[in-house]
């Protein structure tokens, strides 16, 4: 049975949604233990992820990065580090702005970079981009046009009810349901 | 009278549009040159740059990176990269996809290294990102959300006429005008 | 059996011997198949890379990212990008420049998006860093300390025969080995 | 006169030892007035930055970016952000790890993005990689090679009295130098 945990932060609730939308995911793969694990109740849940197959990093972007909360929780896992304690575990990311673009590749980049430092393999979408044809539209899969994770907007004036809408909260479904069936694989070949 | 080259690379004519926006945008800038290079014409015009006071980077965004002809040119100046024959040049960047994200920051930050190696100094933009709320549409200037440099999404079905849409090309006017705008100010504090 | 490929671009033949180091990695795991493709032959590989379980890339790193040669590879596979035809494949990376870090960085984050957007499976170095204390050396394994890859460096007034020094190509192979590995695992997972 | 400031954090004083060379670098161009800013101490200091006319930020790489304490700051400035208030103040960076590569350039990129998020204008080095040749050695001016900053190695079992090494406080000092005067001409010009 593989274990997937999902680490977030969320400041204003849009990347919460997003989390709860991969842990979807996540369990719609039958034989799969799926743990949401919000940054600031972390103390209680390292030894979640050390028994974890699959860790699932989440955090807003903020000026271009992943958000202090996050990053506190990314420097507090160098005591993992030093002992490679989440070594081949599976990893995978997403996060969440208010632009469209805005420098979101950015946080991506600084999490599978964090996961390579753990020794762990890095899995990303699967779907090709959405929205970027003439038949196109903002309710297309992948809509954003991510790959080494899952990208959602969230306008900056609108509550976590509004958004992120239903096409990025669909492909980070998708996200949790392809780490899911990935780790099984992976565990099953290790048997 | 500042000098400014905009050295592009353009696949099917989209790169091509936001490279002439970026001209207009230059040329607006009174005391100001313009020279508007395609990167298969640069054998000419190694001493254009060599003049030039500040030069803008552009090329499409293929499979998360700038374009091998484009890449090709970057290569080639490791010749002016040993004598630092650009130092001190303003540098800025643009780029184009079919993807509303699409891996096109990454694009961006490898033209910011590129220009740092050859001691270059880096102009983004200085525009809010539009369409990151409520009242947001795509004809907001920087709709895309970007800051290292100007971007643009143009549909992979259709061709240069139809895409970069308005809001893309302003936004690429207002990179040039901002670099020579920047530019003079330098030059005027050399004196 | 595990069929492992390395794509590799070599300006000088510096990349080529971590190419060969990496294969050297890959061939000392049991059940394993590899395939050793210089960039230049790839017309001819399509097919062995399409036959491939994983995939390896290697690039000099010029100017801050992979070079021209490695680029227009990459861009060509945008034909097997259209039908996904990599995806779910193992895919990992090396990169060799003059400089101690040099911008090494970027190229693998290159590598890792591109192979993001092919729906591949990154796998990055599980070494703790060298060199990096006072009892450390320059023939420590992963002396320059690198994660999402292997990362070699080479003088840039010496040949092929001097460098990569025999540290960064144990490194090498330690990531060929790795990879053969978690295919290996991987693959058995599927049945 | 060129106003300069220091923005910095510290986990055990090797960065602060980088902090302090930027700092005499500043100070050795006549004309200017140097502000050292320990990131804790940013409260009383946010009017400071307002009256720069030139921020460096500096932060060692912990897990493979700028540290959490670094990035509180940074996600502070947003309110600074909404109104721009540091739109076309130069600004460059630097950072310290243990590694000699240790994704180092993953912070320097992470505060070039944050730095054009602000409008700011980013002045790299312009130094050509030391020790990267059979006559070089770890006494080079950028023995690392670094380009979009300054980066320093420290030991990770020695105090900041060992490291950085006098060849990457140079460096750092190098960077100060470079900042202060091209913050000088670029001020001259705006009169």
């Amino acid at each position: 049975m593989a274990k997937v945990a999902v680490v977030y932060h969320s400041g204003y609730g849009h990347t919460a949604e997003q989390a709860k939308a991969v842990i979807r995911g996540v369990e719609s793969v039958s034989g799969t233990n799926a743990n949401l694990i919000p940054v600031d109740q972390i103390e209680q849940h390292w030894v979640t992820l050390e028994a974890a197959d699959a860790i699932i990093f989440g955090s807003p972007t903020y000026m271009g990065s992943a958000s202090a909360p996050f990053k506190t929780f990314m420097d507090a896992s160098s005591k993992v580090w030093f002992g490679q304690g989440w070594k081949n575990k599976i990893a995978a990311g997403f996060t969440n702005s208010a632009s469209q673009n805005g420098d979101k590749l950015n946080t991506l980049v600084q999490l599978a970079i964090f996961a390579a430092q753990h020794g762990m393999i890095w899995v990303g979408l699967d779907l090709m981009p959405g929205n970027n044809n003439s038949k196109g539209s903002v309710n297309d899969l992948n809509r954003l046009g991510g790959f080494l994770g899952a990208l959602a907007q969230s306008n900056s004036d609108e509550g976590p009810d509004a958004g992120p809408i239903a096409s990025d909260l669909k492909t980070a479904e998708h996200l949790g349901a392809r780490v899911a069936q990935i780790t099984n694989q992976f565990l099953a070949g290790r048997k």
